[in-house]
């Protein structure tokens, strides 16, 4: 069994080095990680193959096989995303407050990387790299717990970026990946605080819960994202549609597609139709409640309490009514996963009431909630979407992956 | 027992109506909450007997006694509180940055609360006006477990809040506190992530260590001080000898306190016979390393490794001998809690490593680790000291217990 104990202590030893990397090294690691992906291309070729055979063996969805399947682009792509980090702005060091107290010491805060982070995620093996990239570039060591499913895939990256780090001068502990399958290996990965700062599942539902429930690391929840479009009386009703046909269908199996449509009951009679022939091109199954059903018949089934509450991440919306902006607040805060929610109104006295009292990460007027996402958001690349409150919330990009501390600097100040 | 469900939902409930409140409609509660308390002290007063008496027949340490003992003046004290909480400039709703992306959706990143805060304390009934005071002025609703010892007391202050909150027409459910005092009651309480975004443990490190280990609400962890002064080979020796004698002796029972004294060898044979004189004064025990017996004889006992992994919260110093500032830092981040450290030297590049490397909450250079304080930094008040890196970390004050979330507003963007 992988002793985790050494892992954590090597990887606590690694971060005491990387804090003292400037960012031109950091560069330069990276830089020769996208090159070394690109020119042992094939081993891991090779590798990946393993991986496809024995999920093909074992009755694997084929959805699931194309996330895991690894070809001469897709490791392109991998590459060019740690020239894309390589090329961002490097945060760690930045002052982000300075005062002078009345004793006379100065007081900064500053940005600090985490330390250790752990990250747990399933089958697909080009996080494995892009991990690396984030974390690595905000000075942070990562003990990265892939899928099973992946495990020769994920072997052969990591060992491809040890070998960067080691040609760069610096120590392979920088990045790890725990071998063993077994799940109480990772059980005993999220009882590691001791080493581990931050511990950022990746995943699906069951995923996530399991780690919020079992883990003593401090935890940075991602991820599940049951998505309203609110479709005020006072809506651009052309826009309504387009918002909800792009947020629905663009690409059912993300975190930031719409779940559930809120509507006015006062546009019902006149949206619904329109709406309901536009889902028809993909052929969107629709569950509404009754006043839904009083308009569209059969094309609609009836929805039950539990369709509110889901995130399908199919091609299937569930329809409420509702008789006020009030009400429809009060819906969506009840069955919000607290990721991303819509209004489309014109009234702006709406829009504005809206985004302050739904408790979303990320709340829109007039736009598809497609666009949470840490490159729609400018920030270059993600590690994830945080769907919790404390440190960060919605997109995360390098400046989530970091912490402050604080320096005090004086000339014999003492407390009287 | 308890229904902590109900009392969840009704704290939800309670939050979406506070982040509606104006700052005057805040700060008209915490001035009508301080008047109550003090026109009710008498039947404080007298419910905080009721837990003394019992305090007493338990037994109780003289030190928690004194604790747990409310008098006029603390009363005072207690009000006074909340009228500079009042005071205090109100962060909800600061936009913290604005961006329009090509799209011409505009983001904004937006300060808002958490939502609903959990804190779990132990003796002092203090913490119960304070606490309010600072979850209520950042909007959000708060769920007190304070200790068994305090509950007549706890519970009379909390009545006094709530009857403050609904004179000014707020609901009662802003603060609510678990009567119940059985332990399967916290436990169930530390598993309520459904309705509580944020649990704050407050007291000794055992209280601390099991909410980390069974908490699913995502925990700040506050507390334990290590805390570590190390006297370079180039340092002010007086002023090192200053630093200590506040550091150690000013308080004993605080976070903040001195536990450990490290010191380069080339200036032991001088300094530690200097510090121990000082030190004397207040009959602190030395325990210490071989080389520093060889200097300080009978007048300090031999350190074992545990030593130097303690928070003593007493008149006890451990005292460890270095070769190099490398070692220093070594030794330090391998015993710190990750509270507060202290260099003392005149070189600035000492200064700079030491504070570049130590990996804690607040690194100090020539200044007493007493000031890690959030009065001290000039926060206002604070709700405790973080000593994890997740979201805050160090003194926290009133933006450490808010959230944000990001705004989009556009005219129908949709994601190509």
């Amino acid at each position: 069994m992988t002793d985790l104990t050494q892992m954590g202590q090597r990887a606590v030893a690694a971060k005491y080095e990387l804090q003292r990397l400037t960012p031109r090294e950091k560069n330069g690691v990276l830089a020769r990680a996208a090159k070394l992906l690109t020119d042992r291309t094939e081993e891991i070729l090779a590798e990946n193959a393993r991986d496809m055979r024995n999920g093909e063996e074992n009755g694997m969805h084929p959805g699931m096989l194309d996330r895991l399947r690894l070809t001469g682009q897709r490791m392109e792509a991998m590459a060019q995303g740690l020239l894309q980090i390589a090329e961002l702005p490097d945060c760690v060091g930045e002052v982000l407050e300075r005062t002078v107290r009345p004793n006379g010491m100065e007081i900064e805060k500053v940005r600090v990387p985490m330390g250790v982070i752990g990250i747990i995620y399933e089958s697909r093996p080009n996080v494995t790299a892009d991990a690396f990239g984030l974390c690595f570039k905000t000075g942070n060591a990562v003990i990265l717990k892939g899928g099973s499913d992946a495990i020769y895939s994920n072997l052969a990256i990591v060992r491809v970026l040890q070998d960067a780090l080691e040609e760069c001068g610096v120590c392979r502990d920088a990045v790890s990946l725990i071998e063993d399958t077994d799940r109480k290996v990772t059980a005993e990965f999220m009882r590691l605080n001791q080493y581990v700062d931050v511990l950022i599942p990746r995943g699906g539902a069951g995923l996530i819960r399991s780690v919020v429930e079992n883990s003593t690391i401090p935890v940075i929840e991602t991820g599940t994202g049951n998505c309203h479009v609110y479709v005020d009386r006072d809506a651009d009703l052309e826009m309504a549609a387009d918002i909800i046909f792009n947020a629905k269908t663009q690409r059912i199996g993300v975190c930031n597609a719409c779940e559930s449509l809120v509507v006015h009951s006062s546009v019902r009679e006149f949206f619904l139709p329109k709406l309901a022939g536009r889902l028809r091109e993909k052929q969107v199954e629709l569950r509404g409640d009754e006043r839904v059903r009083e308009i569209l018949g059969e094309e609609c089934v009836p929805a039950c309490e539990e369709d509110y509450g889901r995130e399908y991440l199919d091609y299937i919306l569930s329809i409420k009514t509702v008789d006020s902006l009030e009400e429809a607040i009060d819906h969506i805060n009840r069955y919000s996963t607290k990721h991303s929610e819509c209004i489309v109104t014109k009234n702006p006295e709406a829009s504005e009431k809206f985004l302050r009292e739904v408790d979303a990460a990320c709340v829109y007027a007039n736009v598809s909630t497609r666009f949470t996402d840490g490159f729609e958001f400018g920030f270059g690349a993600e590690i994830g979407i945080s769907t919790q409150k404390l440190h960060a919330r919605g997109p995360m990009g390098l400046r989530e992956l970091t912490s402050y501390k604080y320096i005090i600097r004086g000339n014999g100040q003492i407390r009287p």
